[in-house]
């Protein structure tokens, strides 16, 4: 038997490697009556530093969920983790925003309406009016702000005002082609995942196809990662790749690179909801 | 800093699933000092089965090996575990099968050479004399063992004489083109790897190449397994596939085969000499 | 520049080999003023039989469309040829059966709105009511047509007097869970594409991800062929493949396998919409 | 029955596109009694430039080999063709270059003893002499022309002496670590294939493998290309990709890259020496 949705947590903690701590924390969880489902670890050896996803089902607990957390916390201070504990009773809050290229989304709501994403859709924002009725079809609103290069602050404070109407704990870059400001990508820091038409590092920046196909590389890709200040640099968490030929035009590249782009982000944004990545530096450590 | 193979120990255990598992082992571990490196676990739902890897470092242990086995032998008492403790110090001891094809068993003397496969390969054993010069290169006895159809059981006991002359971890059947006896395949049950040339359970039997161009699939496969009395059924390890079109010829299918050969077989290999494959019935759990 | 599909021609021809077939037809288009776009052959050296798809550009032509059509009808008798010849103008009439997994469905229509299938869908049949209002969403006619098992030679009737309405150039199966009488597969011969979820020939028949995961295998498939009488055994055009480990369950197959079938069945859709592949006895030419 | 490579020739033009190119060559190959096996084509859209490769049979020719080339002079002539005609019965000349990592040039070797690279390997060129044992167990001679930074062009001096002893059709640089001169690339202007290992453009120049981990990419690549003056900025022929994760370490990195080398070298090879590979301008068309 799977237990329910309703008893899992899922801890995720990072901390300098030392012994003892994959101990301590099976050692508590064990303590209150906890039942690890699923552990993997991982030691970065450059940095030393320690990454652990623990899954438990906390049906059949001896004491409670703040009992729990109290324990937790207090192994925390002591091995000086960094650590989120999450329960996947409670549904994550997404926003996606969107330019005028709607197959991302459209494979972002369909997948969620199969029940491929745990999350709640609460905002799809956009800068064209045009996927509207993409977006009402799936019963999910729709907020059309204009992004004129003259108002952009004022555009993003718009679309912040609806972000954080809720709580959002994931922001989609559904191919949105619009430059965000600094200070909007540090205020989510670590909660924005963004889907970038090439195989990063190579063709960063505009028309990555037109430049694909200007170098006649034999394989195109894509890239979602973690939006940060610098476009293009942040954490990579998941690529993929497909096969071209001298034959294939441009045309025929944005059309094989949809398929990889839907694919790849919504595995990104998967492995996020499930909390299976974590961020270190300018990298990833994605427990799949 | 990686801790040298000296002080490296791998523990795979499989039990009933029950609260407590994980916290036992890593109390056991970090009680005596050592540090866990890697860990992998795997619960089998339907089977309600318990599988895992713990890969540790001794070279701090406050106690010793001989204390750290017994410990482990008394948890796994305590929890019905059945566990195999290996010390990446003791290389594995490897013997190879082959008949003429010399690919597998080239690809994979050259990737021992080159320090990918961690062990002493003990003995090449054949039924023709033709890769004997290759063989010799690479400074490993190889031995020629006809199979006649009517002396079959006498060779066996030629080639199960040379095996056992020191105990074998591994044998590999890199192409190896008989059907050995079920008393062979029992008695070095979960220590044989084959190389079926097709995806299985696809084309199982002879010429699979044959069959997959007859039937007009568009991909090839290969398919790494331990081998059982069931000829082509055993557990899989490690499958890869290629593309084909209507184009390649039984020729090209055989020619683009080996590569996929090669490399399925050499990944098995190194999963088994890490001890990251686990059998459970017809299945295996890989932990890479 | 390219030709606009007004004036676009696609020639595919299969005859015995013999020399000058290439020659004859390349003179013949050259003579009536007609352009080269692409042509690409093929001969079987197992049967001698030669394929070519020819694609040339009509908008110079010294004569005309039924002067051109006369010439290809003489060569044709001269050389024993089996041949068509599509105009990109006219778009091909394709009808969709469904039952109740609407994820092919859902990624066939979409792609046709974004101009990836040159087609005109004229209908949707099903057998359950549950996709209507999705079809309804792209305006395309939806048909309930219930088959129950007493009465499948009539639903059969009212099935194909839908799709005979119009002259239908393809039917497509996007998951379709019935079983077609052999009347209905021999009236359609070659016009019906089929999506199994698996890697056929392993896996034929029934819940298949429930029989890969059973058998353990790595990789799971999907597979685009074209309907015959027997069950999954016609002629296959396109088969891709997606790893998978010890970790999924079978629905965890059936999510990863529900990507594999739309992309598979997509590029089949699109191949013989573009007339790009021949059959031959039980195998295909996909000149790609 | 396929023709024996003794009578087999195989023909690469490239033109300016215009009407009556196919039928002129064929016509001509046809009128001598010559028989077409294989023909692709390709129209650059943007360049207007056609580009074909034709394979014919000779064996029934009714005229000659002299009367067949001096006809297609007269075409390309006519029609301003750039062309080459290879008779598959000349094998190809080839020279290796190599450092000290053997496994691209033994990759290579041990294919060619297989028949799977149709050529006549004349000459392995090292700046070390550690990979003599391995060359000479395959009968190829072996120079050992140290490179001291300070007599880099005498070097090259002394590694065209030996290439051009006899007239080399390709240089092969497997994981050859110099820069060679900018004479020398031009020299050997589309003659010479060097393996870059990453997926080119990403992590041009030194040590790839370390800035893949550093950026934390999660696929890691290998790229066949012509050599030109401009370090790993020729015309790309094949290109291929690996999965890695956050587990691998660069050591991981670099073994599993060095299967990747030898893969997409191999495949590269074998399609330049099977004629099959165009240059124009910084692209190749691949006539697979």
């Amino acid at each position: 038997m799977t237990p329910g949705a309703a008893n899992i947590a899922t801890l995720l903690v990072s901390c300098p490697d030392r012994k003892g701590i994959v101990a301590a924390l099976a050692q508590v969880l064990y303590g209150h009556g906890a039942n690890i489902l699923d552990a993997d670890q991982h030691t970065d050896s450059q940095s030393g530093q320690f990454f652990q996803r623990i899954r438990f089902d906390l049906s059949e607990l001896l004491t409670d969920r703040v009992a729990v957390e109290r324990a937790i916390a207090e192994v925390a201070v002591r091995l000086a983790m960094t650590y989120r504990l999450e329960y996947a009773q409670r549904l994550k809050s997404v926003a996606i925003f969107v330019s005028r290229h709607g197959h991302c989304l459209h494979d972002l709501l369909w997948r969620h309406r199969l029940g491929e994403l745990p999350c709640a859709i609460r905002a799809v924002i956009s800068n064209h009016p045009d996927l509207e009725d993409v977006v009402r079809q799936f019963a999910i609103p729709f907020h059309w702000i204009p992004v004129p290069p003259e108002a952009k602050e004022r555009a993003e404070e718009e679309q912040q005002a609806i972000v954080d109407a809720q709580p959002v704990d994931l922001i989609v870059f559904a191919r949105y082609m619009q430059i965000v400001s600094a200070e909007f990508t540090r205020r989510y820091a670590g909660k924005i995942i963004n889907i970038h038409h090439s195989f990063l590092p190579a063709f960063i920046g505009q028309r990555p196809y037109h430049q694909a196909h200007e170098r006649g590389v034999k394989l195109i890709g894509a890239t979602a990662h973690y939006a940060t200040v610098d476009l293009d640099e942040g954490p990579i968490i998941e690529q993929d790749l497909a096969r071209i030929s001298h034959r294939d035009t441009v045309d025929d590249l944005i059309r094989k690179g949809r398929d990889l782009e839907k694919m790849v982000l919504a595995r990104a944004v998967r492995l996020h909801l499930e909390d299976r990545v974590l961020v270190y530096g300018n990298k990833t450590v994605v427990f799949d």
